[in-house]
């Protein structure tokens, strides 16, 4: 394994843990009985989730700060769609590395939750802090809005620099210089907006890495992990993400072209 | 058709279709049955459009970012007033597009929440997701609620340089430097301070565009599109937009003048 | 009057407007019946007059964007402790400017939600929309109330350049380049945390306008304009801004000189 | 005491007061009764406690901003496992100063909300509005909720800059350009991600002073001052924050050498 590949892997484990870590952490937090910020909204659980996003960006910014399989594919989509080399050997490191970062964040959400874990007596509520379910289950729509959700993030990280500028494609410094802000604001806006029917995962190992630790954890009295649901939120985000990371930069070369 | 409107019609299409399906999102979050963020509040509507607004400035920059007939008229207004050459045959494109943008957006947005409009059963809530309507019904105070909104929006936008910076009339380039920010934190402003009575269209192709999309839509149960209303969040974002762009660069000269 | 004066007085009436009108908007919103925002909280008002601050403040800048008796009487008293020329010309201008547009804010405000005004039944509900009360009516805890809320709005603003970098005193360039964006975050935060007991005037301007616009204007079913209170929003934000006006720089001539 | 101490000290009592003044105020608002924030939940709480810290950060950023013993232990870590040099005569200011800027804080909110304390009826209330406590009482867990709370907030300010920015590690210019502000969302993001379970103190001068002033105080109707609670927000924030200190720079040694 050469270098580059593990700065990657350690890179993105720490980002991806400390995205689930605080992610999972405000929803345990909104939904686990006993806790401060018990019933507290969807509100503070979009704004949790963007700043664990921040949070996680800021410390994975050696590698790229992709912290999601979703980016990692849509990056490479764009450099399929632009006929850059691609490095393959990083592509399955970044994924590696994010499902055992989220697996590590779960487990540290579910120690630092632990005791309402336990008085909890509603197994949803406890599958819900790890992992995203359906309002209304439904394979073809829950696919369409995971899609379309990811969609959108992949589209506006890839294609206009939020996690850097671009001067050659025309993003502003501007935009670079606020940091993991953009994207973070972003993911706030996609969960608000588009995150009603499926608890917005868009993000296979956000959503993997703690089915997984939940279903391997000793959680007192969790029910089931909800398998047949699981590989919606995988499978919806690359969709997703592989759309937004090719359409974006055909969209700036048609515009730059026309 | 030359180049440079093909580039403002496709970006400003995307623009307006990405707001339009994050701003309609968070409204079908909030108010249709069945969704994570059913009952979300006010405040949550208003970071959702104020996002949206970020999202849509974000992937329109090459066009300027209008995604808004009434900032097209305002700085039609504002060149006008300065004396400036107009270019005619842009705002038409940027119109239109803007439009089917919007169109398109919240046929997206029927489909990421399609199962949720199925099992709604008020048609005003659907209307509500699509497009604004009055808290109390009077044509003449709707309209001066849109005009003092989109009044406010067009005036700090096209004045103050919202969406770029202007070292000559003294703008400090630290207002552009925070890229699409300011405007998506002014959007989320007017929302809280002046969306009370009629919802905050503050820009017709975010109405307009939508309402089309809810009459040609095939949306199960749905009501009237309440066409009797649509003409005010047309006519009153216009008379604001036009008042704002031609009064900001007034307000300027005479502050330079002073 | 020089050219200075009148660049002053149209600065700082327009941004006065600004703030007021979508200050006194947000309250509107969350108070009077039949609004989409009724009942959304006090977090709600707090980021409403928050980015009420940023507004203003954007479109002040070419005074300075006090917008605010306080800010402008805590500038003074720097410049006394620091021995600085002052411009006494300039004071009333700024004060009588920032009362007049807090008056024509508060007026537009006002037809901005006319109708809700016009059916809301409790007279307190109007006048709170206008101008602030105490929860718990009490001479010198109200003023003390008030005076910490302007001290460390005025400590801050004038010690630390929220409104401007000062390389001088060692501010850095980055927290300048926020532009407004630092000031409404401190107002934010002022609201949310100083602002339960009264309401946060902390702006003398912001509430006597709003109040004598109460008096004057035919509101329909309005009650008191609660004279006897009305000297506490006044005197304490002065106090509390000469207070911090003063310290600020003396504490970091001291900390400069240490 | 040489200059250097003299200015460490006063720039963090100030920075620690106001800290403490804005964090102990929004809980006020929120959880005493007749405050215009009553009821106003945990992400008004969360945005409170965010923006103290920004106002904070702001105003003692002469001294580097720590205010808090953990970010200062954190850095001492940070020094010992780089084999920096150490200025061991500061360590003790630092937490002396911070102590003392909570103690004197926490006085100022007392008296910003006086009267609200004196009409509570609840003494649980009235203690929680100066230090933490926890929703299931247990010394092991709690401790561990304070560890991770902590090891997060120092392991991202320590290590990624978020208090000012590093050429040589990497760290991009932007994210110091941003201020006190990345480090004002991190603690929004931990307060809505991790506060849950023990209410965040994530710092032992934030709990220990102010429970300190609730003791000495003479507030009416008080109860106990929970001594026997009181050394886990101390012990729990120094070890988290020592581990982060420690394990950033580690991290990324290891990943600059990988």
């Amino acid at each position: 394994m050469d270098q580059n590949l593990g700065l990657i892997f350690l890179s993105e484990l720490v980002g991806t843990a400390m995205l689930v870590l605080l992610g999972c952490g405000v929803v345990a937090n909104v939904v686990l009985k006993g806790n401060k910020g018990f019933g507290g909204g969807f509100l503070m659980i979009n704004f949790g989730w963007g700043l664990a996003v921040f949070a996680g960006v800021v410390v994975s910014i050696y590698s790229g700060a992709h912290i999601n399989p979703a980016v990692t594919f849509g990056l490479l989509a764009k450099d399929l769609v632009q006929g850059n080399e691609v490095n393959w050997a990083a592509v399955p490191v970044y994924i590696i590395a994010q499902l055992i970062g989220a697996f590590i964040g779960a487990v540290l959400c579910w120690l630092a939750y632990k005791q309402h874990f336990d008085i909890e007596e509603d197994p949803g509520a406890k599958l819900g802090t790890f992992s995203t379910g359906p309002g209304i289950r439904h394979n073809g729509w829950n696919l369409a809005t995971e899609i379309i959700g990811t969609f959108v993030l992949v589209f506006v990280v890839v294609g206009f620099g939020a996690q850097g500028g671009d001067a050659e494609l025309g993003v502003p410094a501007g935009l670079a210089s606020l940091g993991a802000l953009p994207v973070a604001l972003l993911v706030v806006g996609i969960g608000a907006s588009l995150g009603g029917p499926t608890g917005y995962a868009i993000n296979p190992a956000r959503d993997l890495g703690p089915r997984i630790a939940h279903a391997l954890l000793p959680i007192k009295g969790k029910g089931s992990s909800d398998w047949s649901y699981s590989w919606i939120p995988v499978a919806g985000p690359i969709i997703g993400g592989v759309i937004g990371g090719a359409t974006a930069p055909l969209l700036i070369a048609t515009i730059a072209g026309a």
